[in-house]
């Protein structure tokens, strides 16, 4: 098994080189009384002591064995129990989580470097606490302070864990069509009867209680509402009861994630209790969203990290062919990272992922802005800007890391197909991600529907002018020169979605996944410009290494980013015209 | 299960419509003598029938039970044995075999649908086949009279198996580094000893021998000579003798094809036969890789035409969500197949598929010519566009056949992440097509280097050239003017390359892949246009869809080509400069 290794330099540097971590939580008080360069360097340590020395040594052995299902109970891999409670007593299920209720309350930008640490060592083991810390953080913005005290301790403890029960067999993306019914008792709370599949975590023997966030309906009425019932009752000063009427009917048998329960559950008269409004649910699971989506995001990012470490060591070590400039030994084998092929390859990865990583740690930052900030302005423009990012967050890192993934796999040759070598399970593991919590192609409908064109570009416009600002400071002109181009044909293909809406309802639907991706690799050239240009503080050997990155990402990667506005120049005839019986 | 259902329409279309199958024939009185239309139509229809109801319904079945090692004896799945003895009875394996040794002799551009319908039904099972064909065409090219006439009969007749030896853990992508020896024995056979690994079909139960072909090394010489091996000793008449030491060691465990047997195979003192002249054994075993490239590029043809069936099938039951346009029934949902995103899958995919049929039979229409033509320039030619075609077709054909794979995965949303469904098993299946049988980074520099420059673009010229007279007939002037311009600016990029290859002996290497995913991509644009212009001949519903369908590529698939020659502009330097250690 090749071994993970957090890339603590790189973290470090995108962190506080590039978007000055230390300067943004001094400007934060909430955040500030916690957190400070030192402390921040100190956890990401720990984060990857305990990945790489726990979490990691039973990926390979958790896809071999998987879940099972027995009686109507889930049961996991071997070891993980004992590293999850290990992970829990460290307090990484409650990093992010309300300092007032037990959390650390350290900030998003600093808790997405865990959070890749966690998907590059173990995607399955990783999403059982990002799921319950993504419960916690629905609770503590919306529930009630009752509900709060009772349940976050122990979530952020990770003495109990959370999932997330949003879909049934006809409705996935259409949530519209939920069955799940809510009736009210007179206590207060409710009695929840439904069933959901595809439940994440929806059973399992890692914690003494799941505490479920469940869609359903309330009597007479189409909205939906959002309800919190726990595997086993808990009483009001937080100890464990009866069962509560909620039980795994079955496991899915997956291509991946093996180490996961994706549940049935079925919930019999479960009790629930109310959380936000009623019929406003989805507004409030959208918060949970998301975090989520943008954790999702970084389980792609995390794989691509663990597929580029892989590919790197294998193509340095493994000895086949020679270099095109003549063998290092004569008659001898060089280690394939001399043939230009496999060098794109390594290439393609590492500057996919880096760019990931700034993409990810931007994201944080402005959720923490959003969240933090004092200032009103900042706070909104930053609330903007997490509407923004989000959605391109969570399907530009899937999609990149699956393509890692498979490019590492290829790297590898024949090796890449065999289990033990490990790299195939990322392939499997990582495929997910680009469905679940909202598929890419929805995430990309979001992206241009609601936070392009529905804001009529305001806050794409606004985001891309900072961008060019600091682009200003740069100095390879001829690259900032390719980047800004990008950016305003992007402008006007955004335009002329936007003056063709109302003619061509279906414009934004057939354009939306080609639109997210030239955002993509447009952003991530800046994101390039900018780790270049920051990398001269770094010493020479590091520098040198992100200017190499650079130049092969703004030469043989951004090129995409014009075939696929070319793409959506065709509007949207080539796509919607064919009657669906000629299909 | 969803069940394979063989286009048969489609691929009638392509053989006699598009490429004038039986007009091609017609001038072969090799193959003439065989097949004419109604028997081409025949076969296919036979073969359609035995694919999907014998071969196909133990395609999932296979991939959960998997091959079984015990004992040193590798077992085949339930339901592989019966259905192979079945198979081969039907006279299959032998179909494009020399009709002198019990062979069919029917054209290789048949054979490819034929061979499409197969992958398409079940890629593992397939593959045995695939490689015992392959086999008997080797020794059919190579061997002496004595040994066609020993071994050829059982393979054609599927009585015996064939397998492919070269790799070995020392040598994969160079064969230069093999190590298994052969030593002459006075009767002019040799003895053979040595490892190989991930040899395909290297045991199983499926037929009572099975014929190696394989790679060793004779005595004193670092020459390397090709040997047939059998398991099973046979008597000059064919009888079946003692075993031959030749045994399994072991099986992968492999991220899919789990019903195809992947094996260590062991060589200790095993007799063997020499099979063409000593140290000439390459040339001869690329006789056999050309057909196993190019029935390894129908794998992922087979694969994407699987994927574009379910995918299409799924997204017109689904119902989730409302046309833009508004919903068909009032407040309900519409079949997923209205929204855009899901069109420009569906779309993506089976414009991808139908092109790639096109590639495929255009390659086995240029393998009969090469074999059967009379005329001495036409049949060099065909050579020659065989040698241009097939790293195309084994590329190409394979990551497309994983782009579909992936695309269908996505329209199935999480259904399409659970094994029972079975799309998951074709990303599984089909993603090792782009690794075996030469990685599709090798194939793009036999293409790039030794079929392109190291021909000094003659016979590409002349290939475009001729496909642009062909473009003179059609109608659609704005669609011939984008395809003839890709093939314009990729000819100006082959020229560039080949200028610079001297002064940059690493740039073919380094722009191979970029090269020819853009050739492929602007070949799809002629194959549509052919097909867009031959459909006019069908009936109106055929001819709409081809239209719809060709529109579709141009617009929005076609740029894709612009972006990859973009980036083959920046030459070697983004790829090579950067120090290995540095990565």
């Amino acid at each position: 098994m090749y071994p993970y290794e957090a890339p603590l330099k790189d973290m470090q540097f995108v962190l506080e080189n590039v978007f000055g971590a230390s300067a943004v939580w001094s400007q934060l008080p909430a955040l500030s009384e916690h957190i400070d360069t030192d402390t921040a360097a100190a956890i990401l340590e720990e984060a990857a002591r305990i990945n790489q020395e726990l979490v990691h040594p039973i990926n390979r052995s958790g896809d071999e064995e998987g879940v099972k299902f027995t009686d109507g109970k889930v049961t996991t891999p071997a070891g993980y129990k004992e590293v999850y409670q290990q992970f829990a007593e460290g307090g990484w299920v409650g990093l992010c989580g309300e300092p007032d209720f037990g959390g650390m309350g350290m900030p998003k930008m600093l808790g997405v470097l865990v959070d890749e640490m966690g998907y590059g060592a173990n995607n399955a083991f990783t999403l059982y606490n990002s799921l319950t810390a993504g419960a916690a953080l629905c609770i503590n913005a919306h529930a009630s302070e009752e509900l709060k005290a009772q349940f976050l301790p122990q979530l952020y403890s990770g003495q109990w864990a959370g999932a997330m029960d949003m879909t049934e067999p006809q409705a996935g993306s259409d949530l519209r069509n939920i069955r799940t019914r809510a009736e009210p008792c007179d206590d207060g709370s409710y009695l929840i009867s439904g069933s959901k599949i595809f439940i994440t975590g929806g059973d399992h023997d890692l914690a003494e209680n799941i505490i479920h966030l469940v869609l359903a309906k309330l009597p007479g009425s189409n909205g939906i509402s959002l309800f919190l019932v726990p595997k086993m009752q808990v009483s009001e000063d937080g100890v464990l009861g009866e069962p509560n009427g909620v039980t795994a009917g079955s496991i899915e048998h997956k291509m991946g994630l093996k180490a996961s329960a994706t549940c049935v559950m079925n919930f019999d008269n479960a009790k629930g209790y109310l959380i936000g409004k009623p019929n406003r649910g989805l507004v409030c699971m959208f918060t949970m969203m998301n975090y989520e989506r943008l954790a999702i995001g970084i389980q792609g990012l995390g794989t691509s990290q663990a597929a580029s470490q892989m590919a790197v060591q294998y193509a340095k070590e493994r000895l086949q062919g020679q270099a095109a400039s003549g063998a290092r030994t004569e008659g001898g084998s060089d280690p394939i990272i001399v043939h230009g092929d496999v060098r794109r390859m390594l290439l393609n990865i590492k500057s996919l992922t880096e760019a990931g990583r700034a993409l990810a740690v931007h994201t944080g930052m402005q959720l923490d802005l959003a969240k933090y900030a004092e200032d009103p302005d900042t706070q909104s423009k930053a609330a903007r800007y997490v509407g923004l990012l989000t959605p391109v967050a969570k399907a530009f890192l899937t999609d990149r890391g699956l393509d890692a993934a498979i490019l590492a796999q290829q790297v590898f040759g024949g090796h890449g197909y065999i289990r033990e070598t490990g790299v195939e399970q990322l392939v499997r593991d990582t495929r997910i991600a680009q469905i679940y919590e909202g598929t890419n192609g929805i995430q990309a409908i979001d992206f241009l529907a609601r936070k392009v064109v529905g804001d009529n570009l305001v806050t794409l416009k606004q985001f891309i002018d900072e961008l060019k600002s600091e682009m200003a400071n740069f100095a390879d002109d001829k690259a900032v020169a390719e980047v800004t181009l990008r950016f305003e044909r992007l402008l006007e293909c955004a335009e002329m979605i936007n003056a063709d809406k109302l003619s061509k309802p279906a414009l934004l639907n057939a354009c939306a996944v080609e639109f997210l991706d030239a955002f993509g690799y447009t952003l991530y050239g800046y994101y390039w410009l900018a780790i270049a240009h920051k990398a001269a503080e770094m010493d020479e050997e590091f520098a040198s290494a992100k200017s190499y990155l650079c130049s092969f990402y703004i030469q043989r990667m951004l090129p995409k980013a014009d075939a696929l506005l070319a793409q959506i120049l065709s509007g949207d005839a080539p796509v919607m015209d064919m009657p669906a019986d000629l299909f």
